[in-house]
């Protein structure tokens, strides 16, 4: 009855107006399990870094109850690496480097104890990857969760249309949305995404919030209007890292639960975005995380009674 | 105890990647009093058009219960034109044409049976013909709304911030409030604003909602996502409009009733952007405005009971 994540595991070095970062721990999974271990524990991840990961940071992850077991070492190489520079808006950055190194070759494998998933949690990776995963279960996963991102619609359209057939819920930002369906209406965009494969579509839009389409239903979950975002990296990852806790540990895969689940990821992605890297998602209390889901609640609550 | 709207009466002729249109009826007070009425009815127009306004397009404002005895007619004089072009994705426009016409020397003449004014909306014109508006109420109105644009803040500051100071609420778009205040962060323009005179402030952000500040109070309302926007010409402007025809009819100012009204505003919108200038805002029942604002409650309510 376990949530597994998948995803990578890095080093990011982050410039934004607010500041420049060294080498800091990022990547995919770290954002995910980080943001989903305030709802659900013994998170089970399969990832994989170099020798030169620091023990550190594996103690952290353990701290917040993930269990590494699935984090491949590789000696005598190196962990992924990124480095990129955001503009004054926040809302793009250039790459400056892409190191793959453990990446180049990852060959994901889940340890058999990791079998019992109900919940499996696909970060950004080659498409093939995501589905050697899918491939690897036993018992196909209650609720199948996938992340993806424009490069991979440019590189490899075709693995990740076959990869997208396999899950329930794809999460992509508007632009992704716009690429893979060719419509720039994201409600027509949707209409055909959902045709692809996935049952629900999470349409992430930054600072505008999120929408998930499913069938014929739409919900809208906004963002938290912040005084300032001091570093986007990792906001989206939090965010699904949020959503799939809070199912995992509710095990309700309703439309209605599906919303709180985007309010919970919501509240993950306003927190992640405070610091630098994942240093807001280290040690939050349950209390932080409850009264920051309450600005949510407040933020868009109305009452209007129709006759 | 009535409603009074002040603002253009115009001519437009707009072009949209679905289609063209020759001289129609539009203009801020158009839009606000036809969004307006279907909360509040006997609206009092204060506008001004020239000899060549077709009667027939006062008489559509009237069936809406819109009183024009404060609309100017001069003679020998043409009514405002403005023609403009939207580019593709609908959120910025090039202005091909703007004749002021009747505008270049509008003096905007209150009458008598007018000052019965609880609610005074103050549509996007000149700042200094908004205040002259103001100065003529012999007695302050319950709740002054002022709708602005960028224009006025490149070229009459001075006047705007003036303005500012006498009324109550104050509705822009984001990229507006960003040039008012010298702030990138919504939150911090927020700030500077509510210290500029009004007491609340509504930032439209077009396909992405609006957001209501109030003291320390934040509101998002969002923007139902459509599969097409045919024209956004008027959005705004209804938005304004149901927003205040539906205070002016509940006579509530309390934060809670804005934000219904600010719900109410936003249906407004997504109506008048379904077909080209005022068309889709004209003859539309009670119960289609309760169904889509009925839409508006599905997309973004959810239940979480926190602990």
């Amino acid at each position: 009855m376990s949530l597994l994540v998948i995803g990578t595991v890095a080093f990011d070095a982050i410039e934004t107006p607010f500041g420049k970062t060294d080498k800091i721990l990022g990547g995919a999974a770290t954002y995910i399990s980080l943001a989903a271990s305030y709802f659900k524990k013994n998170i089970n991840l399969v990832s994989v870094v170099g020798e030169d990961f620091p023990n550190s940071n594996i103690q952290m992850l353990q701290k917040h109850t993930v269990n590494t077991d699935g984090l491949q070492i590789l000696k005598g190489q190196k962990t992924f690496f990124w480095a990129g520079k955001y503009h004054n808006d926040m809302n793009t950055r250039d790459t400056i480097t892409t190191e793959l190194n453990v990446l180049e070759n990852f060959n994901p494998v889940v340890p058999e104890h990791y079998q019992d998933c109900e919940f499996l949690m696909l970060g950004n990776l080659v498409p093939m990857v995501q589905q050697k995963v899918i491939k690897q279960m036993k018992q196909r996963p209650k609720l199948i969760v996938m992340d993806t991102m424009n490069f991979w619609m440019e590189v490899a359209m075709n693995d990740l249309k076959e990869t997208l057939k396999m899950v329930d819920v794809l999460t992509i930002n508007d632009e992704e949305a716009r690429i893979l369906s060719g419509e720039y209406s994201l409600v027509k965009a949707s209409q055909k995404i959902l045709k692809m494969g996935p049952k629900y579509l999470i349409i992430k839009k930054g600072e505008h919030g999120a929408l998930l389409f499913h069938e014929d239903q739409v919900f809208f979950a906004p963002a938290l209007p912040l005084e300032e975002v001091f570093d986007p990296t990792g906001a989206g990852d939090s965010f699904a890292g949020g959503f799939i806790g809070y199912l995992a540990e509710t095990k309700d895969i309703s439309f209605d639960n599906m919303k709180r689940a985007i309010i919970f990821g919501s509240a993950m992605a306003s927190f992640c975005v405070e610091k630098f890297g994942t240093e807001r998602l280290i040690g939050l209390t349950q209390e932080q995380v409850e009264q920051r889901v309450q600005e949510f609640i407040d933020l868009v609550q109305f009452d209007i009674a129709l006759v």
